[in-house]
């Protein structure tokens, strides 16, 4: 299956391009699991989500840490049929009939709980679409019950849930929504912006 | 049908605020026909399709005329079920039958032949998402097919396609694609960043 993401870095400083670019270090350990194509826009990430979400996460974190108003934007996607497959996506989770909800929403749980501490507080937004299949908002729901106990739940917007915490949290949760609901083979996708520093947080 | 966007705007400037602050007078001949609300991440705009595109481009050409790297990033939705309905939100063009794909396209090309030149020049990266039913690709095929006539189309991306030139003609493609595409009353969402003054543009 193939998945991935296209992600843009948007530091609010007029040297913009010094800090993408100190932060671009923090992909390194992930170069080797990843295919990586940058244009003007945005730079594509192939790759299965256990190793596209750290390594978004690493990212963020490192452009954040510098204390610059930073934000990220991502357009992750699994399973869209309308993509070749290749070999780098390979991941094991997929496999198998899908749980129960209820045994989903543990496991993802679980995982948020055991996420490392990066030590970077953010904000993140995200959209869930599952494509593809008529009761597709049963899924979403059945994220939304997860994400509202997950600790990282800020609350419910038009089109989007926000969270908040520590970059380590947030982002093990977006993986696991991203992961856990919809059809282990469906079309998946999620509309992200995570934010730091921003001079409007309250 | 509940529509509208969640919208962010992105200077990469030490003085972002400034720039936003100064863009957001654009909005002015639109908010009477739009509900608006701001947080720390991203500003919602409640309104119909033909209020919204042309909103979301006069706020993009006035802060992108600064000439200072500018992104806008805007989750756009309607039809979502999870909504509830919103009377500012009325629209006459989701009524009637479903047309012709090829009506479609031919009425989408019209509304961008006619669209106001901005004299902004800027990239445009969208994903458009039908939701709800077994055959959401072939609309997505078939509004692709309508880009690639478009004029405004410079290439397919993994997860998005990605169009090029005026705002005006941009955000005409993006409206069209939006509306004509999918079901009158489907939850349609398009998940879009637009991009002016890049140093990496080529």
């Amino acid at each position: 299956m193939f998945s991935g993401a296209q992600i843009s870095l948007y530091p609010m400083t007029g040297d913009f391009v010094g800090v993408i670019t100190s932060a671009l270090s923090a992909l390194d350990p992930y170069r080797e699991r990843l295919r990586i194509e940058t244009d003007d826009v945005s730079t594509l990430l192939v790759g299965p989500p256990e190793v596209l979400f750290p390594a978004m996460r690493d990212l963020f974190s490192a452009a954040a840490g510098t204390g610059v108003h930073c934000v990220l934007s991502a357009t992750i996607s699994r399973g869209c049929p309308g993509e070749p497959d290749d070999a780098i996506c390979q991941s094991g989770q997929f496999e198998g009939p899908l749980a129960a909800l209820s045994e989903r929403q543990a496991s993802a749980l679980d995982a948020v709980r055991t996420a490392p501490d990066m030590g970077v507080s953010s904000v993140a937004q995200f959209s869930l679409y599952v494509m593809g299949q008529g009761d597709h908002m049963a899924e979403i729901y059945g994220c939304i019950d997860f994400l509202k106990q997950s600790g990282t739940f800020e609350k419910s917007k038009h089109f989007a849930t926000k969270l908040s915490g520590d970059t380590g949290a947030l982002f093990a949760t977006l993986e696991q929504g991203f992961c856990r609901f919809g059809p282990p083979e469906g079309h998946v996708t999620i509309d992200l912006t995570v934010s730091a520093n921003s001079p409007s947080a309250r």
